[in-house]
């Protein structure tokens, strides 16, 4: 979860090798399979053991060294920790914590149950204790939950050399920084001075001169994903943290940035996909059928409604089975052009919430249905004429169910996303299970009712 | 496109009003209009100029300075550059472009027709137009289409002190740097030295002493996604960016990979949706129409394999309208499972493509399919069984027709991205169109070819 300068030995080329690993782990001889794991970065050790199985997990992180263990776990995805192993284990697990950053020990140490989280906190050091408890008090997906205390940060009153030399005295730990804030007596932040500047100005010169108000000051409760977009729209490295009264407590760097934009980016596409944001990528299938089935009897339940439509209409299916041969058509066109419009509207309000006009998105996706629907529909429509033998009854009712049922697409695929933001929920809940099911009832009711009334003149 | 310390006035909380704007330009008050821009941030004007009409983008942008224009057409996605303006005045763009950090000058004269980049180039000195012209030789999505070539870079035989002066002298053009490289006589990278080691090292050490190797080398032609993964996966804040000798030619920066992490998500979820990965998020409805109609007709000629099938048993639906009542229930539970798969499996490779096991990946699927399968089509079942009045037949058809869909559905969601990949595809472009369209195919045919077997027992 820490950036990284040039400092680590492995090159990033080198992978570990699964079946290597697996083989070693089988051959029970741990010093062997230490030394091989020691040649790689956490970030690839961390792909590794998130492929192997619950138990060889566990095996392997209890050989690992500590330092390597833990900033491994760092690395992992939090479903894939063995959690057993650290549940079992707080002595180690107070080890493992202690090689950490405090951002990183506080992720592993919020997975435990309250009272193994107690016995570990109560083995630290009190200052570091009292860190930690700090950072789990915070919502994990909030400014306070990813950041890190471990700031660097120098008075107004010192000068350019004073600073530097304050500063040789906080990194002396090791962590790299990109950022220096500068703090009254208070702790309260006055603003940045940039590293650039502490190298070319003069070391005489009064920090207070060089310091320049800070960009962006993030309050602690913020939400990661706003964090992360104000980052990325203006190209922060790092920003700083601030408690309610405006005291510097923390900073969230920009490799946290990538994480929460990938991390949220997975999200969205899993929910837009119908399934659960909370399944994890790389889970088994025992994860992957816990999360996902829930959502299948969610769409059997929407579905059901547009089955009803068809159960009603037996009678005009009894006495026109050709319509039937158009429902595959309405049904993943609608649904295909519901897809498009909700993929587009989520992701635009994913990436600018912000952005006026929202209800304008609307507008446009109906628009977009009323020339798409009249596209495809004069296909279908013509294939229609021909099948009905050269009569226009069935044409007509083809072309205009597609016709009306890509406009109801256009306008519940932008629609339902652009409610639920400006109701305050994530937008990207409106998955296609829904706009899905919301297509098919209408263009089936389009279909068979305009069917029936056409056969019934 | 650009990491930013603190040296922008504007505060990220203050954002441009469109209405404001609009009303501005239409009362013909320039000077009022540009007063009033000036006070915001180039990416908030980037937004507010996005969300204007064509017309009004050119007019925006011909009154505006040159550096905040510049810099906010650096901000806009290139889809939205007012091309028209930019083609008819070529001297206004090099004006533009002198302003802007070389990547991003790029960026603009890489939109114009070929003449019109050969008038603007050849009106800026040689050098920088020596420059321009050769990241204008790479692909656009490759390290050197996104690199900078403004790299902070000190010889390896210098010392600490010299590094600094060396570096003071170099960064007077005011550039953020995070990163400083080492080069040997013949501009070979030799590794790269932290900026906080060049404050903390004493003054006459060797830079030779505190270099380190640098820890991911990119070069040139790297696919812009390689290069975002591995900047994300370790952390890094830039890496160099070589030729094919070694020589040092640019870097990327966090900054760079924030964007292109957005963008590829984007580009996913877009097609993931069965839509086009060019769609300009904020586009207008003529946009979205061109860019989805090709998608919707793709879409037709695969679902009319499953309309076929459909024709094709038209008899026996003739006998049992009833079996058109669960077409809706197989048609979205398969594609719901279709696509909740290959959301996770097109994540998964998108994320880590280099993991090991992708085809244990679509065993995981089936696997799902086989419980979730299990699962839905037991309840449909007993739907089935209800709606037969008790008969069996009903239900037996129903369920197992479920069942194999879900299989079918876990298998093809996961089969298809993970050969497309193997492939050297993108893995993204087995959308739900062509999935959906086969659990249908694959539903609708063992509905009604067991649901015709049954009846004629």
């Amino acid at each position: 979860m820490h950036p990284r300068g040039g400092e680590i030995g492995a090159e990033a080329s080198e992978r570990p090798d699964v079946e290597k690993a697996r083989s070693l782990l089988a051959s029970g001889e741990p010093a062997e399979l230490r030394s091989y794991l020691e040649a790689f970065h956490p970030s690839d050790l961390a792909d590794l053991i998130e492929s192997l199985d619950k138990g060889e997990r566990a095996s392997i992180i209890s050989i690992m060294p500590d330092e390597l263990a833990s900033e491994t776990l760092a690395e992992m995805e939090e479903s894939a920790h063995p959690e057993d192993l650290l549940i079992a284990d707080p002595r180690r697990v107070t080890e493992l914590v202690r090689e950490l950053s405090d951002d990183d020990a506080a992720d592993i140490i919020g997975d435990l149950p309250v009272d193994k989280q107690r016995e570990v906190l109560a083995q630290l050091p009190r200052e570091e204790a009292g860190e930690l408890r700090e950072l789990l008090s915070y919502d994990e997906e909030s400014a306070g939950g990813v950041m890190t205390t471990e700031v660097v940060a120098v008075p107004e009153g010192a000068t350019v050399i004073e600073a530097v030399e304050e500063i040789k005295r906080q990194v002396a730990e090791g962590e790299d920084f990109y950022s220096v804030f500068v703090v009254d007596e208070g702790g309260k932040l006055r603003g940045t001075v940039s590293l650039q500047d502490l190298i070319i100005q003069p070391p005489e010169k009064p920090i207070r001169e060089v310091t320049e108000p800070a960009f962006a000051v993030v309050p602690a409760r913020m939400d990661q994903e706003d964090v992360a977009r104000l980052m990325s729209r203006y190209n922060l490295v790092a920003v700083p943290v601030v408690d309610p009264v405006g005291r510097l407590i923390g900073r969230v760097t920009f490799d946290d940035v990538m994480d929460i934009i990938e991390a949220e980016s997975t999200e969205d596409i899993l929910r837009l996909a119908g399934g659960s944001a909370e399944e994890h990528l790389g889970g088994t299938a025992a994860d992957a059928i816990k999360r996902r089935l829930p959502w299948l009897y969610v769409n059997m339940l929407t579905i059901s409604i547009a089955a009803l439509v068809v159960y009603v209409y037996q009678p005009t299916i009894q006495r026109a089975v050709v319509l039937v041969v158009f429902m595959p058509v309405i049904a993943a066109l609608g649904g295909s052009a519901g897809t498009q419009a909700l993929a587009v509207t989520v992701r635009r309000l994913a990436l600018s919430p912000e952005r006026k006009g929202a209800w304008n998105v609307v507008l446009k996706e109906v628009r977009v249905g009323l020339v798409n629907g009249a596209a495809v529909g004069l296909v279908a429509g013509l294939v229609g004429f021909f099948l009905d033998g050269g009569g226009f009854a069935l044409g007509i009712v083809v072309m205009a169910a597609l016709w009306l049922n890509l406009i109801v697409a256009g306008f519940a695929g932008a629609f339902v996303p652009v409610l639920l933001e400006s109701l305050g929920a994530d937008p990207a809940i409106a998955s296609s299970v829904f706009v899905t099911a919301f297509t098919d009832l209408a263009g089936f009711f389009f279909l068979l009712a305009l069917g029936s009334w056409l056969l019934n003149l």
